[in-house]
């Protein structure tokens, strides 16, 4: 049987993977869920968890005759901004008729502006900043535990353990940042914290985020000085993004809907909805690719 | 033959681990230099260093009569201050006469005032602050990295790259810290130092703070800011170990003499300079817990 080439979105991020398989007019046939797909934590596990995620898509399809060589796939990846696992990822041999290959950032922000120019802000477990205008990509932050991702859910959580360890020691401002934390983490005093955070990674520190909020809405100044400061600097990069083009702004990650209080109203100014998901944004892009018969290029960061 | 017990002073850090012998009236007979010694990276490494240090000093006295069965050794070891890793100290088979075993903390206090009451500031790749007073430890900070050890070496180092990220993003203040940290890192751009970091130890943070210094030297704002913050930390430190009693102060550590125009007067007034050094401190603390036939424990931070 001849038919059309059938398109797949596939959404890698550092938790899950999200893979749809849609119609001709981007009606939903299935969909399929399956591992973490960032391959800066293995590439082995990550090509593993989109292969699940497609095969799983096609199953939820139950369209016997097709097989993942009959398809054409959208993929956006975490890590990828980083030129050694984007090529690392290039060089996999993918059971595809084509593979489509960007971030997982681009199909995100193509999503949420259904294919028109627009910026997005991601704000979860780390953050980072994205748009895509007149052609034009522009990437910002989300450079990794410990040292990026300000004001993301890791980031709050490191910081609010190191105001609580100084403050349990009595050297700066008390807080009420102690008693939950050290709750939460089931210990009892600031050596308990720190050897039960020895070999935290940035999942560990975000668990403890909401904590923060918490307290913060509890008036602790501590804890309101950290979300302002993470605010402030999700502040500037929607300003950076928006930029000279006014272009609508989406939030998405699990710490959106905690931080709009937080946010300055030239930002909530330019807020939107999310229109469509990440995986719905790779297929869009890739069934542009595929019209224009541009070379799949990726460029990285600006 | 017979003879008195000799003893032997031993300081075991995270990159090195040092070895004395000394005669009854602590002159050196000789010394011994080996790797790192914090067993929270390795119990069977951390033993082997203090095993070949203290070798190295045995040969280097060259009193062929003597064996470390012979000797009785004061030991302060790194890392230990976490119960965890002093039980597993405790429980390997040393080939000592006796072991009295404390933190390398403890020993550096005893050496720094020769015995007498005082308080330590350790400022290098970590920060952490130590006090004996009337028989009493106090014992303060020394977390670890990266949520801990604020003012040391490599959260200097953390805060400089974190700024430089962002003023490279062109979404926080410019600061002249981007040039020297791309430079020293050989990386061209946001990318490239984020990649390069992407594994980083404290001890790779901890080799950047020599550039916070020069910037802040050079009138960098944001260099400044970190700084200053890192010096109220130790000040604030001081302060608390200090206490009601004025006790004496000894800094110790790679990063004392940049700090120093940074601090407060109230510490610089405490300041003195080390009468002892850390082995020479394990030994006289071995002397008094062997004179006081006070069974050896340890408390952990107070």
């Amino acid at each position: 049987m001849v038919h059309p080439p059938y398109f797949m979105g596939i959404d890698g991020g550092g938790s899950k993977c999200k893979a749809i398989l849609v119609d001709q007019k981007n009606n939903i046939l299935g969909q399929g869920t399956s591992g973490p797909a960032n391959p800066r934590f293995g590439l082995a596990q990550a090509m593993d968890s989109v292969l699940n995620a497609a095969q799983a898509a096609l199953i939820d399809a139950n369209l016997s005759t097709l097989s993942l060589s009959d398809i054409i796939a959208g993929i956006g990846l975490a890590g990828i901004n980083l030129p050694y696992y984007y090529q690392q990822v290039l060089e996999w041999p993918h059971p595809f008729m084509k593979r489509h290959l960007t971030t997982d950032l681009h199909i995100a922000c193509v999503g949420a502006h259904q294919k028109q120019d627009g910026a997005v802000i991601i704000v979860g477990t780390g953050s980072c900043g994205f748009s895509l205008c007149q052609g034009e990509k522009t990437e910002l932050g989300g450079y990794g535990f410990p040292h990026g991702d300000k004001g993301s859910g890791a980031w709050l959580g490191l910081q609010a353990v190191s105001q609580a360890l100084n403050a349990l020691d009595g050297v700066e401002q008390k807080t009420r940042l102690c008693a939950p934390l050290l709750n939460t983490l089931q210990v009892n005093d600031a050596i308990g914290l720190s050897e039960t955070l020895s070999e935290g990674t940035s999942a560990t520190f975000a668990k403890l985020a909401p904590i923060v909020f918490d307290c913060a809405n509890q008036n602790d100044p501590v804890s309101i000085a950290i979300i302002q400061d993470g605010a402030h600097y999700l502040d500037q990069l929607a300003k950076k993004l928006i930029a000279d083009h006014q272009l609508p702004l989406v939030l998405i990650g699990g710490l959106k809907e905690a931080f709009l209080p937080w946010l300055e109203p030239f930002t909530l100014a330019h807020l939107q909805d999310s229109q469509a998901s990440s995986e719905m944004g790779a297929i869009f892009w890739a069934r542009s690719q595929d019209q224009s018969n541009t070379p799949v290029t990726f460029k990285g960061n600006i």
